[in-house]
């Protein structure tokens, strides 16, 4: 098969997608009609207008839409697997911090990036809101590196400047914010599917100062942010004597101009301990919800009520948060966030009832989707990112209906073969 | 490197074992010494008296102790990652019993078990303790294929008398305890590393009389056996109604004269909700706890505080629990061990602390592997069961430790390599 240079072609296959937070639609042996780089809609059987168009035919492998991942660390890639015997402040300080000083070596974020884009590119995620580091050169590599993998992504050059460690922290507000312009500045017009995005750490490590002058920023140029909020409870002790006048931490992102709006909305990674009043704020931004269950797990951070949040309407995807989270793929974090959710409802509450396999499709694809636009789904209209996977490589007994294996191949992905890939209608792999 | 014949031979690279459940021993570029299936001892600089042994030189790879898995059903292993959504009640009913009694089928027992047993052997385990079927000739399958593989096993022939559907369903006590009889006939003598374990499924497949008789025909015979205790709520309110006369469902095991002792122990897998008196039954008759956290997850079962199981000296080792638990990969139930003890600590009770990496490897490796004999560890006098792990395969920065490494190793284990594996010294995988 040659690699796809069409802008007009059909995926042929077992097809499953979400329509809804609850309804996952499958199809066997169907059409999905890709035309200027959107999906037309997914048939049975093939309508006339579309009989000229290339078909690829996958037999009876899975069509499935690209997966969003709202958060994670690129520079942390090298440290997954690593101390993870701490929680999250102890961590950060014990090796984290350590880690991504390491990237003022260029020659070395070089390395690192391209390790972790080759890996991403190779992933079921097609979509991305990642952290870099504090340095300029370094998160221009990142950005370098992502945009030849063809996937569409927001990469923030992450502003610090306390509670750090003296190799990464930088001077002052003024300094951070600088550095920030010169930084956009660097890579203004330069790329065409990789986005800049305001990336205040969280608040522990930046200044008032520099949360305002990040929050002022980010308007002026109309552009988004990505934090984080309420992971661990020290966090949550620590921001409310740091933000002494907030409600609440989220409230405090609020007070520093930082949360966004609808038309510029705020990813806000974790959320796991958020009071109503804190959804509240949330929701009066857009802002969304990356859940993070595997490495809210790993730094026994606790376990947020996803279900609770889904009822409530709230804007929420999946992220991996590289390195807390071990793994740069995105059907562990379904897989985690299914099991996080069985827990919450056996162990702590269980008037909020485990996620379906539909519901956590739902998030991975058109729930994180939805922060690029039209993403994530094989509706008519949809940006047509796909996801091509072979499955027979799993011994079964039965004649499973496509449903199964979408939850078969979420428990056991590794086992699974990835042979095509598709951003906007572009192959990016076989 | 030709097969490995010899008797004596000397494996070479970077070793980690543990010594008990808090310490691991870590050794670079060391001797692993094996004499007669035996380990001799580790040794940085190789003593004078092995020169003459040949050296199998894996470089900087990992030689670790090879794993035991304690609780696993093969029949379920083509039943991975389908019907998560249910609990463990509703998941038999609706998925297994059906799944199993397939096995009738001996084309189809013959299928199934090769590819169960050539993805154990291929794995990190050596010593398993396995779940066949009711069927005498599909479970006689099961052994001739471990046999095959040179893996060391239990094998049990399921007894079901009860509240099964009718396909998987023993027409009453005689029938199933004759059946049992007559598969302890046709395999006597037959296999060096497989042997047989009796197996009534639980107490609620198993009516009284099949009870006290599999109980009987242990002690005659001085056989092991293996059940499965304490897993779910709504399981342990029914053998109370069950077993009205019993204390808890330890209790009932006791009764009926199924728990073993110290010379034939006893495996019990889940013991999630055993209270202190089940804890002393389980004590007293040397009975050995499978804890299979993966599966207790995925089940919504709950999390056993397998912190203070061992504070109070229990027995216990791992079980992946195939195929509530997704994978006969063991490095996937040391995350998962780590992962849930980490929940119980946040969401129950913090006084039971998370368990460390060296207290899951001891687990995966001393803990059960003791069920064995002297197994799971590099100790001198230990049956010499390695597998050698490439993780070269993950990109890093940083002179890890070996500690470092293992950690990484069971966080990220998809992206290492087993190059090596030996049982009693004999290889059976490279």
């Amino acid at each position: 098969m040659p690699m796809n240079e069409h802008e007009n072609f059909i995926l042929q296959g077992d097809v499953a997608f979400n329509v809804d937070k609850d309804t996952l639609q499958t199809f066997r042996r169907s059409y999905v009609v890709c035309e200027d780089g959107k999906c037309s809609g997914v048939f049975p059987v093939l309508p006339e207008k579309y009989k000229d168009l290339p078909i690829i035919d996958h037999g009876s492998q899975l069509i499935i839409p690209g997966m969003t991942d709202l958060h994670m660390h690129a520079a942390q890639y090298p440290l997954r697997g690593i101390g993870m015997d701490k929680e999250q402040l102890d961590w950060l300080k014990s090796y984290t911090f350590e880690e991504e000083a390491r990237y003022e070596d260029l020659e070395l974020a070089k390395k690192a990036y391209e390790s972790f884009a080759y890996n991403l590119r190779r992933s079921y995620t097609t979509r991305a809101v990642i952290y870099g580091t504090i340095h300029n050169d370094a998160t221009i590599i990142l950005m370098d590196e992502l945009e030849s993998t063809g996937l569409e992504t927001y990469v923030g050059r992450i502003n610090m400047d306390r509670n750090s460690v003296e190799a990464l922290q930088e001077e002052n507000a003024e300094v951070s914010l600088e550095g920030t312009k010169a930084w956009l500045s660097a890579i203004e017009g330069k790329y065409e599917n990789t986005r800049a995005i305001i990336t205040p750490r969280f608040i522990p490590a930046c200044s008032d100062e520099l949360m305002k002058g990040l929050g002022e920023l980010a308007r002026e140029r109309g552009m988004r942010m990505q934090s984080q909020l309420s992971e661990n409870l020290d966090e949550i002790r620590w921001v409310k004597q740091l933000v002494p006048d907030s409600t609440c931490y989220g409230n405090a992102y609020e007070l520093f101009g930082t949360l966004g709006d609808e038309s510029r909305p705020s990813v806000m990674a974790h959320c796991i301990y958020s009071s109503d009043e804190e959804l509240e704020i949330l929701k009066k931004h857009g802002a969304y919800i990356a859940h993070c269950a595997d490495s809210n797990i790993n730094m026994a951070s606790g376990i947020a009520p996803i279900h609770k949040y889904m009822d409530l309407d709230l804007k929420i995807g999946l992220g991996t948060d590289v390195a807390a989270g071990t793994a740069v793929n995105m059907t562990q974090s379904i897989l985690r966030t299914l099991q996080a959710s069985k827990m919450y409802y056996r162990l702590v509450d269980d008037s909020v009832k485990p996620l379906t396999i539909e519901n956590v499709f739902y998030l991975a694809t058109m729930g994180g989707g939805e922060y690029f636009g039209k993403v994530g789904s094989f509706l008519p209209g949809y940006d047509f990112d796909a996801v091509v996977v072979d499955d027979s490589t799993i011994f079964s007994m039965r004649n499973l209906s496509v449903r199964e294996r979408i939850e078969r191949m979420c428990y056991n992905d590794t086992e699974c073969v990835i042979t095509g890939k598709f951003v906007k209608g572009k192959r990016i792999r076989r």
